[in-house]
């Protein structure tokens, strides 16, 4: 039963995300007439103050996570049980697709859509790698208490940081793939952007543990 | 004595934020020149920060309800004196209305005028039954003397996640409705967006309580 | 000698509170090529970040006024002892001027300047009051710790919702009165100003006194 | 060891907050369409992202200097060990270097590049003197555990209230140097402008003393 409540969860914050990406995207474009880094600014405080919110009223059941990066990231360093991954997952993807659908819903768009936008090339992959490397790299080394702020700050530095405006997110490529907005991604282009994330996760833990003497660790724990 | 300080604190907060709505939404369409997105943004800022302000101040007194669905909700909850329940709706209805002839003064505005503009329709209330089922669920999960923090950056995020612009609240609607400006709502359209709210405000409610175990519950009273 | 600093730290902090708000409305007015609204929204970041920082870093030496109305009030309340308020107040102005002076030189501006931007009317007067009265209310009732983010805040959010953009501190109409870029005010309106700020304050102590209950008072004390 | 990741924290971070200057700067210049006010709010509002979740990721590995005249008052004042000074500097400014070169690298530019924009003048030193004398006094009196905040904001106002948008950092010009985009700064610009933050950081070191007791300061230790 506490497991149904993790999963509960992770699928109603990835909604909340997605719906807060995906809308605000949504609202901007519709607001700004042409003036793209006006509507991406529009977006980026949304996605800031949505993550902070999120986290800190659903980390206390699930630990928040909203990401199969990270879930898996977690499972490897035996933080999630191994065999609550597969739910936690799965829950995320629902979760993604349902916050598209609000999201469509709200703003009287068609309900189903696939994004038609283009994002691919080198550089779009090696952006979503260091978006990735570095959530995690800022996940794993909050301060206690700390992390929900500072993760939403990290991705709102990294909208515009980084090449691919940052998904950094398995789940919310799945989700944006199903929303021809301002915050799409065309299906065809999602595999390697998946990719590049789970590059950049492993990145992010092994810069971790670059930085991380064991005896703090073992001290820590 | 001390129910007489709660409805003069709820009075006084509900009118600091329609006046800080209303009148940065003058203000912001005054300097824009057209550009609906920047307003957004000021108008976003001025309520994110007025929010974060009055909670602070305000909760030690009265509880910073500002808002007939969270007085509702807390009344439901046992949270606050059911007798108590129509004075702070009084006061929040007379605050909004305050609220917004201040902002009017300032501005050299006609003091009582209607708003003449349209939001209607099913995108729309359904927006405001998710911005109210949000705001709720952010308030009762909200961790100790964090409330203020994550109410207004909830606020913030759905200004723009959601189509209407996340009212949230019946008595902002009561207030709004009497200012022709750029926060404005028609009279009219009223209604549906104050049923979609306490909708929302209940779904809110039930969210919450399918996360919550019953022995967390009892725990933490 | 303990007093002396706290004259150095109110000189040093107005100084660098009027160069933040002077310099980055002339940034603001250079690079936004005539949209007011985007350099408002950059004039009011650049003035709640600077707010927050001086408040925190200067308040343990002198309580951070940077304001004679604050300290007049601070006075009033027997918080300031009445020997220094001469002394807080010349230096406030002082500091107000030479922060002025300050951003002239780094902006390739003549260092001494009057403003002719005109801020007259009814509306202007009572916007000043209302700031005014806020910012005290907020000071006095900030928990502890807070009034540094408060502060802040709620001058971010007055920016936009009072229709002066709320200077609420005569030293700051001092220090304006001075420099005739986009943050000005033409020495002949400045009276009028000062005497509304001084009036708000009075009515902002008044509102704290309304809500605050004799023994919790004490009990603070 | 601990040295070496002392080494590596001050590299990485140096790095990071380059990328994030320099690749928000790139987003920014690309998508305002000419507003520099609105590109320059994004850049701001990036880099005290970037800044805060730095400072309190890397902080406990290594102080978070991230910055040769940090580092070098810290050596001044013994809490730095001298002899780590020289390796600090050194990976500060192959990190910048880096940073720059992995931001062109995700925007598909030249990854070497010069920058040709000009930066020179008495106003512009003037402004690197006040923004590093400004940032060494907010290091110096921040609370402990407020620095990352702290300095983040007063970097954030100092984009805006100083004429040259505030380096405030010769490891930030060296990286800046290598890049011929919107943060860029010419090559022939760069020496004047680290002298200029190298007398600031010793006005803010004077500064600083001035305000504070001896007392005061033994107490604290």
């Amino acid at each position: 039963m506490r497991a149904g409540r993790s999963f509960l969860a992770e699928c109603l914050g990835t909604a909340a995300l997605l719906c807060a990406v995906i809308g605000s995207g949504v609202m901007a474009e519709n607001l700004s007439a042409g003036n793209t880094a006006v509507a991406l600014i529009a977006n980026t405080l949304a996605t800031v103050f949505a993550l902070y919110v999120l986290i800190e009223v659903l980390g206390p059941v699930s630990g928040a996570h909203f990401n199969p990066a990270v879930s898996l990231v977690m499972a490897w360093r035996r933080e999630l049980p191994v065999q609550l991954l597969p739910g936690y997952v799965l829950a995320q993807l629902a979760g993604a697709a349902l916050g598209a659908w609000l999201a469509h819903a709200m703003f009287g768009l068609d309900i189903f859509q696939w994004s038609s936008k283009v994002r691919t090339g080198g550089g779009q992959w090696l952006a979503e790698a260091v978006a990735t490397a570095g959530l995690l790299f800022v996940i794993l080394r909050s301060p206690a208490g700390k992390a929900s702020g500072l993760v939403a700050c990290y991705i709102g530095a990294a909208y515009w940081f980084t090449a691919s405006t940052s998904f950094a997110n398995p789940a919310a490529v799945f989700g944006r793939m199903m929303s021809n907005t301002f915050a799409g991604i065309r299906p065809a282009d999602a595999p390697e952007f998946i990719v590049a994330e789970l590059v950049g996760a492993g990145v992010g833990l092994g810069l971790h543990a670059l930085l991380t003497s064991r005896s703090t660790e073992e001290h820590k724990n």
